[in-house]
């Protein structure tokens, strides 16, 4: 799942897993992550998690291919992006956008960016689990 | 160091450490996590790290006082700031600012102003260790 600028996964492993094993930098001054968590209610109703699914080879296609486009639009950045898959509990993040850059401004911009295009074309279905 | 909506450390303790027993939030649904990385160089000089040193009231009473305007500009976040003192070495994190909205486009906004003012106003001051 690799370009030389950009890494991800899908799988059943935690944000907070997957985190604890991402690698420093010397050479990029801002590390950016964000963390999409999920909420405890849903259009107003209260939710135990949200269970995700998804087709493993388009959803991860479809991450690469916008990756791809990000280091024609933005040389000189990393990212990496990993969803977890399964039941995510509210409180728990289901996605993390990593972003390293030299400076700090383009870290926001980039990875506010990857964020707006994965939600947009990624294949990632959610359902919500109501508290009975 | 305390208000409703904004937290902050100044200490010895790492980024790493200290990231680590953040809590997680069921209202928020992002969590975005800036940290300022030691580059391995400074004016094209390698170095091994940075010395970070501080009053630590002015330092503390600044940041608070960021953290109080920023609640003013922008309500419904919560704010986190750490600065690690002392010796930073490279490629490891000096600063992590988090910043928790329930959407996502406030917390980019609002990371992103946070590290502008205390860019700006903090007094904080750095000594790079040049390689011999």
């Amino acid at each position: 799942m690799a370009s030389d600028h950009f890494f991800c996964s899908v799988s059943e492993k935690s944000v907070h897993e997957v985190e604890k094993s991402l690698a420093p930098s010397t050479k990029h001054g801002a590390d950016l992550r964000f963390h999409g968590v999920v909420r405890d209610t849903e259009e107003g109703e209260s939710i135990s998690g949200i269970d995700y699914s998804f087709y493993p080879a388009m959803a991860e296609k479809e991450l690469r291919s916008i990756g791809e486009a990000m280091g024609n639009d933005h040389p000189n950045h990393l990212a990496f992006v990993h969803h977890k898959i399964g039941f995510v509990e509210n409180g728990e993040a289901s996605i993390l956008i990593r972003v390293q850059t030299k400076h700090s401004a383009d870290a926001f911009e980039i990875c506010r960016e990857y964020l707006r295009r994965i939600k947009e074309s990624v294949p990632i279905w959610k359902k919500p689990e109501f508290d009975s």
